[in-house]
């Protein structure tokens, strides 16, 4: 039996108690609010959670590269939904091998976007399912309007070997009212032009617990972050740091003042993702301490409000600001079960840039 | 022939003439100012490289982790410096390892840190260099006077199996004249003790140009970004934009606004680090653009300053803020001579965490 914290370092720890019990509350609270649940695997990049979460009762998975799509179809995932603008030829001929062996739709949020799409996928027996990405007040990737959508719904439809799927937002964080406006004006406008409207879907861990509300326009939800949790999604009010499932475990090399520790974990293993919050996470054994720097192999801790300070050697663990691109940066993660590692899993789906 | 533009997006290129130039002009500045240049190669993170860097004059390389040096020893280094405080059982006996093939020194800060050396390394016959970290105005690890550093090199000369190797220091950008002062002063110490002082090596790419300056005291220089130089060291004045070798190529997936351009290049290509710039790169092809704003896998331009402004599937140049870490996220590195792909490499030692 190995300790946790006998692992080496930098590492991933993954609770797997904590993560369990992540997954059962999010598919609950889908299952009473009526929403299909659909989860991201960018937090995870891992075809064991991914299974686990269908096993659950997920509808399938998100994903946001054919990379990461491709890996979760050899792990045997059969329904994917894609939510990133394929363009080019590369791309779409790795998408037409995916629609060959699974079911994977796909967004679109314009004209030539569909038309890459509608050139390559040609068959009515065997259609492609192109959502539209609409922009509900993040100012990423979507048409701007309603009416918008409605037209690029049209081009979708005129296209032989595509079918018009649903709507697809990724609203922005908290905004989760202004974009169920938004999608209710353009389901009315859908509904008043004779489109059927199949599917609505919308995502994001911040305002998960309100998917009672989204519930009233939307049918599908695609959280990500919730599996793991993280010092932003604590900041949100989303989670609290005993729901957080995901530390990285490092040791202080140095001290080389009274209020000073170095540790072997830098931006290479926690990453500068801020994400508005000061500070680079949240050290479980000294909460009081600020992790007040990163270069790439070091962070520098500030000790000043802490009545005990850690010895060089010591392993502290870390719960970070941003746990998805946490999880990009190693080859491994290490699953935990009441501090005894229980399983260390390659990040299959890690470094799936295209 | 591939051209640069046809690579599946993202992706890195590195632009072989400007990353031969830098590596060039760095060998030569290095031999006028009269010092040894040991290139850190965290940077690159390739033997392919390391080994050119050798071949025009490097008296060997500088690493950051034991996974690097393994990795850098495997490819056929024979002289490798590790910066970084190495603690505990599990990276001692790897260290021991990699000492019984190569020429290897490390650094130590504390007497903690010389303990676990003096414990593994106890051959007189075969000994370990160890140099004394020092802390001359960059905050992070190292020894805080020069009185310090005396006794901590006392410590280690007290170890049959250790050598004391010399000082190192990673100065603070800008800090040049304040590590040199330190240094001045601590050989002065050590020589009033009767100790010699074997090596002084210092770094960073920011003031390599001063390296005349710094020969006063170091004999070994560390430069790291130097061989492709980024949108920081421009800042700083130490590049250009035509001496970046390394670029990510990116395509533009949405044009949602008259002024916004979506690409296919976020966090999980670039990173988010700002190195206290505003804005995430400087966009190759179109100056004006600012990258205002980072997602995992979304970059999103501004182009409201723009006079012609990119199309959907249009293939961007990023010149990174820092392009150490981008290096650490991509598998595979493109390596491109007058905008013709010459060869894809494995980026070997990406993600030695530790």
């Amino acid at each position: 039996m190995t300790r946790f914290n006998e692992i080496d370092t930098p590492a991933i720890l993954i609770d797997l108690d904590r993560a369990e019990a992540n997954l059962h509350k999010a598919q609950q609270a889908a299952d009473q609010a009526g929403l299909k649940l659909r989860p991201h695997i960018k937090t995870h990049k891992l075809p064991f959670f991914a299974r686990r979460q269908v096993e659950l009762g997920a509808i399938g998975i998100t994903v946001q590269k054919l990379g990461e799509a491709e890996v979760m179809a050899d792990a045997g995932l059969t329904d994917l939904l894609l939510t990133f603008n394929i363009i080019g030829a590369a791309k779409l001929a790795r998408l037409r091998a995916l629609h060959d062996r699974v079911t994977i739709r796909v967004v679109a949020d314009s004209t030539e976007c569909v038309a890459g799409l509608a050139g390559t996928f040609t068959d009515p027996a065997r259609t492609l399912g192109v959502f539209v990405e609409c922009d509900t007040g993040m100012g990423r990737c979507g048409v701007q309007s309603p009416a918008a959508a409605l037209e690029l719904a049209r081009t979708i439809m005129a296209a032989p070997g595509l079918e018009f799927a649903g709507l697809m937002t990724y609203p922005a964080a908290g905004k989760y009212r202004q974009a169920a406006q938004w999608l209710s004006e353009a389901k009315t406008l859908f509904e008043a032009g004779g489109i059927a409207v199949p599917a609505i879907t919308t995502g994001g861990t911040p305002d998960m617990w309100h998917m009672q509300d989204a519930a009233a326009i939307a049918t599908e939800y695609r959280p990500g972050t919730y599996i793991y949790m993280d010092r932003s999604q604590v900041a949100a009010g989303a989670a609290s740091y005993d729901d957080c499932a995901l530390t990285v475990l490092a040791t202080v090399v140095s001290r080389p003042t009274e209020n000073r520790a170095i540790i072997d974990a830098g931006t290479k293993a926690l990453t500068s993702d801020l994400l508005g919050l000061v500070g680079h996470g949240h050290v479980v054994e000294y909460p009081e301490a600020r992790i007040a720097r990163l270069s790439e192999e070091h962070g520098t801790l500030d000790l000043s409000d802490c009545a005990r300070k850690p010895g060089i050697g010591e392993t502290i663990r870390i719960i970070p600001n941003h746990c998805c691109p946490v999880t990009n940066l190693f080859d491994r993660v290490n699953l935990v079960r009441n501090g005894e590692l229980v399983e260390t899993l390659a990040v299959v789906a890690r470094g799936r840039v295209d």
